[in-house]
């Protein structure tokens, strides 16, 4: 393998990134591209690549794919731009906020034949993978309920939520997309309630906190998934699958895997505070996956079309939860 | 503290709370009675007791309660008996079937002021008192979210089932009123979904046997439960409540709490295999307690208000799995 | 089964040992004696039995069998009588501080053919029974470590320590019998450290507090205890039994089965607090062992040899930590 | 910072360590070293640069620290010879297997006054490392007892055992090292036991496969280790610290942090199967802390004299378990 990647965006994920690829025996960073030119030099010295502007990059001969790590209302774009200048590119989840935006951008996608893969990076958590491997093993029989917990330590800058899609889009899309990995079966109806109990201001921000959500598919299998834009705990990501034949779980972790017990009881450390941490290994692995997909030429294990079911599923809870209804997924995906 | 009480019903909670009974200082075993004369008889003996009717036992100056312990479609006729003989009751859940049914019931023990007991024995469960005292100590700030996860081990016997009044009135009745115990708040709506994954028959009798369940109140709290009739590896009782401040758990009762390492892997026994052996010390507990109401003259810790409560939730529950839609409480306690 | 057992002592021990007889269906508790009247008195109003002298319940036709939990230093002699009576005998360890005393004590015994059980509870402790169960089921392979953790809440009255007969024989004794039971072997040789930490009039009384214990057996097993008279976090007991294919342990008891998560971290109440609570259930199984067998005519399962050795390895711990040096058994067992 | 390290041993730990080096913002592999050329150019080519001599090394202007990953039987004579050239020396434990050549060998690191760092890399393990810092943060008030598991997954290459020094020399070392750690205040007296229980040709090789050793402070402190060459369940690695306000424990890690619960019970995965992988954090950690030092100029936190005195522990153990008496620390120092 030997392959150059260059990274547009030099923000925390960007840099989170840009440090996998480096580490990669046999990958190497091409270039950094980012609007503020501070951060995009700083990335690129400390890694001892050039900053280079995203037309240079889709013009490089030296650059054999791209990690898409701009804001949100940028990915589209710059997905169609790579894909018309047959770059392979790795995609930060969402797509778009737009399902109609995110359809136009997968046919770009699909007419061009440029590999995507979007990042969920849960999928590729050592633990979540020991779960997936568990079903597919057929140690718990028939999966019949996937039961989610998905709590942040805490509200994102209050700035950030108008443009974050809302809760839905922004928070729990991971969730719909682990709830569609471990199923094994499309979600057919939604039904969700939301609240704001966390902070007032996010209400008037026209967003919600808390919230519950059920997805059924056609056979009866259900998900479940809670989530909560605050633990004080640190940031609580659960997985149980139930299935005809047992259960399996991917538990918590917690800063140090220790225990001071005294008079007031027998105490561990709170969990890992947020995703940097929790997720550090699945980040890794994730442009693992990716580099290996280009080099072996298989195919990407996060698809264009999961980022949009799991946008789909967004959109589904949205409307479900607003208008106190069950929504079938068909009049979201116009089946 | 110097009690008689009568058991009415011979039958595996009759014998769990008789022995309840005898086991208490100052409590006696004043009489059974049951429709089996056999089972009365053996029941009767073990603690030296007399057998009894119905009729003597209401008219009996020697029997200062009862426990009600016969099958559901006696529990209202038998209530309004006993009400109306001034005779304190412990009466199993659920009071009878039909919402209507329940309201009339109760209607005679408010006119007559008789006390009223109804057993839901979980409220007693050292574990889940340990989650309701964090809870009122405090510990967690208001409460959020609850979640509940309640899978029994097996199929009942599918004869009963046609009998039972269907998974949300039979099994998640108890998870109602614990969501209820805990949300402090009334349930404003509920969404649920349910299926038939465990077994075929149990949809040719008209029943359920996975569900899953949304509780929203008017302030927008949640809690979310999640049900199956099957569980190999025991009987699945797990509460979880989250707060502004933090979470507080109860986790499973494993047989015994031991763990085996091998190259397979470390290995802890399977659960607690039923209600009988998970909630003994719930079932002993909850006895006492309804002891000690008579003889302090205290409120029963679980009422007639709250049997008719939980079978609310469970007629709203069914309606919105069968209609896929919300129900808005109003619309079962016609508000 | 119809057997009428006296309980000699009513103490703390004795009211849980009554307690036991009393709740087991077929026994029946037949006489009290204390020679503190009021303590008798109270403890037979109790469970509405006659409180009796020695020599008359040693006298009596209606009693079928004796349960001593008089002061350690009245064991023996009561041994002899009863063993003398005829009249089977469940006694409190230890049965003398003495070797040589509990040598003659258990040749009265031999001769007599009376059964005698010395109550080493924590043999029926249903978490250790699982552990011994793992163990006989070839579940671990040959047992080839033993790791004993037992550390007191806290200290006992200080007036209680030159009673004792020093920390090995009357805290440890309970965990040289677990060794022997769980090691399959006998111990050839003892090596001790201890000091005193916990609190210095310890030492003033000549008994020490914190204590390492070393055993091995003539194949080289090897079992390892630790020792404290304070735990802050609760009654530390715990067992694990290291073998060829495995490992299997035995977990503490919390006071509840439940998690408290804030920003503090997780936390687990205490553990139960010492042993009247930690082995409530094996007290009782210990008395229903003893039952049984009177019944079945089976032998008992933790006999009068159990106690010597058990002394015996005190003993040698005592002289090993006092001399620092290894203590061979033969040095103590005269062999 | 900025420095430039030469590894030397290009085997299983220099590969670690060379990768540590390279990750690490301002670090750079100068060279690597290796008798067999082979393993020096692989090692080399997978990072950049060059394959140099020993001789070239020490002569090196460009070369600011050296990292010693060589066999034991070299260590002493590569650190005389780096602390004679100035250059700051990261050794793996042991200095030696003869406790005279540490004394001699760590004369002449202290004459040349060069930094010198001992690789016990547990005490870089993050969950120890929290262990320490609860100890240090007066969490569990002052330390009294020690108890460390120590187990290796499996017997080494038996080739391996005749140059290893023996299991305490070899294995215990580490545990000794970390008993000091945490006891805070050194060991006076040792008392070993020893016994070949996996493997009969371990005997013929004159050494043991299990063992149980208590150490004693002046003070009365203790620590107990247990040890052994096999744990069919993966590497068992496990510190409780016991204090006079409480305990503090640090876990084990599991393959993946999962459960599956079927009628068998409640699974998790084996252990991390072995240093490589249970340590892989701590190896970074402890380059780190080296490089830190080193830019820094602050003290080395494992040095010559720790790799001593674990080693003089290891003499003391060998002689307790093979003469089966006490050993008093001065007998081994000659103080």
């Amino acid at each position: 393998m030997s392959l150059s990647i260059a990274v547009l965006g030099a923000g925390r994920i960007g840099k989170v990134h840009a440090a996998a690829i480096a580490a990669t025996p046999g990958a190497r960073l091409a270039a950094v591209a980012d609007a503020m030119a501070p951060a995009a030099e700083a990335l690129a010295a400390a890694y001892g690549c050039p900053v280079r502007t995203i037309a240079e990059i889709a013009a490089a001969d030296d650059v054999d794919a791209v990690a898409i790590c701009t804001p949100t209302d940028t990915h589209a774009e710059l997905i169609e731009l790579f894909a018309r200048a047959g770059k392979p590119i790795f995609c930060e989840k969402p797509i778009d906020l737009s399902l109609d935006r995110v359809r136009q951008c997968l046919a770009v996608v699909a007419e061009t034949g440029t590999p995507l893969m979007v990042g969920f990076n849960r999928r590729f958590d050592p633990h979540f993978v020991a779960v997936k491997r568990a079903i597919d093993d057929g140690r718990i029989g028939a999966v019949e309920q996937v039961v989610i917990t998905s709590r942040d330590p805490g509200l994102p800058h209050l700035d950030y939520l108008p443009r974050s899609g809302g809760l839905f889009r922004d928070m729990t899309i991971h969730d719909f997309d682990m709830a569609r990995h471990l199923l094994g079966e499309e979600v057919a109806s939604v039904m969700a309630t939301a609240s704001v109990l966390v902070d007032p201001r996010v209400r008037e921000l026209g967003d919600v906190d808390t919230a519950s959500i059920i997805l059924t598919t056609a056979s009866g299998r259900q998900a479940v998934i809670t989530n909560s834009r605050r633990a004080t705990y640190g940031y609580d990501q659960r997985i149980e699958a139930h299935g005809s034949d047992g259960m399996v779980s991917a538990e918590n972790q917690h800063e140090a895997n220790v225990t001071i017990a005294s008079a007031a009881g027998y105490t561990r450390p709170p969990l890992q505070n947020f995703f940097m941490d929790r997720y550090a290994a699945a980040y890794a692995a994730e442009i693992a996956s990716f580099l290996s997909a280009l080099t072996n030429g298989t195919p990407m294990l996060t698809t264009g079309h999961d980022g949009y079911m799991a946008l789909a599923l967004a959109e589904a809870a949205s409307r479900s939860a607003a208008e106190g209804r069950r929504v079938d997924m068909p009049e979201i995906l116009g089946d």
